[in-house]
């Protein structure tokens, strides 16, 4: 299996000109998940043509604005497009009020059923749960209320054995029943287990999203092993006093974690807007984790089993 | 005098990926004032290099909010930039509350004052007092609580008739006080009239802004020969009854407003996205009225006693 992360917004605090803050759309088994919704959050879906009816479920990590401030935009355009699927949004518990307060202003009904489903800061737990999807938050360190997302896909079925199969002369209706688990009895009445026909699911890949965060080792064994990591990288070595007051992280704190996690690959971002650009980070962040990607506005990132690769759009 | 606006935003409703929805620049008597503040409009003053720092007066229609969901962004980024200096809010009573549920889910103490001020949809009144520009706030028609404004420069003093200075021969250092309106006397003892040695004022110039609101005839009186009137065409002719339904105005009616109001030039905007551009709207609404403007975001409008033009920037 496969799943691709687009980076609609990779700054932090404020937007300039040209950049989004937190803002990315994940995209695993055909699903599309929203996580942060930064002020500009729909134009950037527009401009890459995310269909965003397709967009069920939003996960919102805290209520610093760079980070929700486009939700009740995306909200309210739903409406004035006729939505009638529902809609469900994941976040701290004071966002329903937010939302509530401004709907109630503008005297809206919504056209849609939104369902609010508030996290728990407190512990890591089972908030979403898809046909293919499993979603978890988990506890981060911040000034308010926040929570890491980690999506993972679910088991999926068996892989026919094609070889097999052809040896066995399986007839191509009873594959399903077959690839579901279920043994094979053949015309002269012989069973055949299933484990002689199939081959192993593929294993189910993950994403884990980590902003905004101090350094936060605690939580590691809830993100062991996960194929694609996004943390937070708001400073440099240079800033590590501020980081600590502000509780970021900086990216050397990123790659500890990722080791630590012993993750597939690190993605950055978040950066604070004194930085140019991220190459200091990287640098840093590699001094502790060999795979790190500097995530950026527009990136597309594809995972699958075998690689993880990073377009600029 | 002369003034400026800069439009940030002429569409309607939802933003698209390159348009944005209401908000615009005005500047006048080299003051700075926001009017309405769509998402995506601090990116948008950015862009057009506008030191934001600048603005202390921000004035909001209503509480659709492609008029005001980009108003907590900008509060925000305010505080990240450590601001010092009070703003001030003219607003619907409701957007109070908005803004206070929304620190407070983030548990933010502004770093500057936040003065708000709640407009009366129900009366025009004089709602702002600058050393050089009155603002009133005039009711709309729409289906929630609606205030346009109108920006009016305050009388200037008397101008100096150079020649006549000259001819008298009134030191440099003695002309400000004449230019005040005091008499003055020569060497010899004589007293030469003010009026001998001044001209009038210049006339003062006017802004108006009205948006959103159906069809407001009653309310001309208190737009009467603005130099400039932005008035909403969401509309065309063909979507007459749709602009009744909405409480929203066609081109037409905008144009007939402008000629009852014998304002000098009207500008046109909040157009639905079912347009690919203006054009229409500039046609149907010269059909009532001249001197008319299809505004688009982008636009600056600079007007002084003599001239009206636009730029595309």
């Amino acid at each position: 299996m496969a799943f691709d992360l687009l980076i609609l917004g990779a700054a932090s605090a404020t937007p300039t000109s040209q950049q989004y803050t937190t803002s990315q759309l994940l995209t695993m088994r055909e699903q599309l998940f929203l996580i942060d919704c930064c002020e500009g959050a729909q134009q950037q879906l527009r401009r890459h043509k995310v269909k965003t009816s397709r967009i069920n479920h939003i996960f919102i990590s805290h209520m610093h604005g760079d980070h929700y401030f486009g939700l009740i935009g995306l909200i309210s355009s739903y409406h004035l497009q006729r939505r009638s699927k529902p809609l469900n949004i994941y976040g701290p518990e004071s966002l329903q009020k937010v939302i509530e307060t401004q709907l109630k202003a503008s005297k809206t009904r919504l056209e849609y059923e939104l369902i609010f489903h508030a996290t728990n800061p407190n512990r890591t737990e089972l908030i979403a749960e898809t046909k293919k999807v499993l979603v978890y938050s988990i506890p981060l360190i911040h000034g308010i209320a926040t929570t890491g997302f980690k999506f993972v896909e679910k088991v999926s079925d068996r892989r026919l054995n094609m070889t097999a199969i052809t040896t066995h002369g399986v007839p191509p209706l009873e594959r399903k029943a077959i690839q579901r688990g279920m043994d094979w009895e053949n015309e002269d009445g012989e069973r055949v287990a299933n484990d002689l026909l199939t081959l192993p699911p593929d294993r189910p890949l993950s994403y884990a999203f980590w902003s905004d965060t101090a350094f936060n080792p605690s939580k590691v064994e809830d993100i062991k092993n996960v194929d694609l990591l996004y943390h937070e990288a708001t400073f440099t070595r240079a800033e590590r006093d501020l980081a600590e007051q502000t509780k970021h992280s900086t990216a050397e704190d990123a790659g500890k974690i990722a080791r630590a996690a012993e993750v597939r690959t690190l993605l950055l971002g978040h950066y604070s807007s004194r930085y140019a650009n991220p190459d200091v980070h990287l640098a840093e962040s590699q001094n502790h984790f060999q795979n790190v990607i500097a995530g950026r506005d527009n990136m597309r990132v594809s995972v699958d089993l075998n690689t993880i690769e990073f377009v600029q759009e």
